[in-house]
């Protein structure tokens, strides 16, 4: 099932608006043809194989126990590490995205919706910066691979 | 844990060794750095990650329902297809492998041992062909990948 996802940038975040988030680390053990990454989110762990193009998008997750995580970890050729908070908009849950590590500084929001329609007549709010919905760089996998792009 | 084995061409197979095997398919999502491979065995269905080099090898074995298997299948770039066969020989069980598809005639027997003194030691029946222990081109991926060696 294919995600309705709009994506922005955030320059100022309103800190006042975050609870507390989870803690998510994920690393990729191959980024092509197919993705195949491992996560782990608070005490969550798993590994999630991901067709990237393909009239068929497939996407199968699936859960590792702590042991096996870190057996494989080591074997991550690049990762990303953030903070994950949810903030509730007006109409919308919005997914904060504070940035660790080398890609401190970065903040990304996102935005799932129903329908396009919906994605479509979204206000973003002001604290919301550009848009990256469709800036590739944007993408875990190559802020992993290749760190935060250039302003 | 590394496995000490030693692996041999067959050439001509004693058929009447053989009871029924397992059918094996497996195909690769990733072949490098990192090997993730799919397997279905009989009814069993898994996904594997397998490090190839490094002092530390690695290897994590995740089940897989049959639907996780199936949508998964279609982003194998290679394959095997081969039945396995388990022959008792006198000290020793051999894992038989008549590969299927456009391997067919190929077939190689694989024998464990508990230690390198045991491997060193062990006498290949008659029907044992060719030592192929450390030619890679005779490892499951690489023939997925390039196909049977020349003879």
């Amino acid at each position: 099932m294919p995600e309705i996802e709009r994506k922005f940038k955030v320059e100022t975040l309103p800190r006042d608006l975050l609870g507390p988030g989870s803690e998510i680390r994920q690393g990729y053990l191959s980024l092509e043809p197919v993705e195949i990454r491992l996560r782990a989110r608070d005490d969550a762990r798993e590994l999630t194989v991901k067709s990237l193009g393909g009239l068929r998008r497939v996407e199968v997750a699936l859960p590792l126990t702590p042991e096996q995580f870190d057996e494989l970890w080591p074997l991550v050729t690049a990762f990303v590490e953030k903070s994950r908070h949810l903030v509730e908009l007006a109409d919308a849950v919005a997914e904060v995205d504070v940035y660790g590590g080398t890609l401190s500084e970065l903040i990304v929001v996102e935005v799932e919706f129903a329908s396009e329609e919906e994605a479509a007549s979204f206000a973003p709010p002001d604290w919301f910066g550009e848009e990256i919905t469709e800036d590739n760089r944007f993408r875990n996998a190559a802020l992993a691979l290749a760190g935060k792009p250039p302003a």
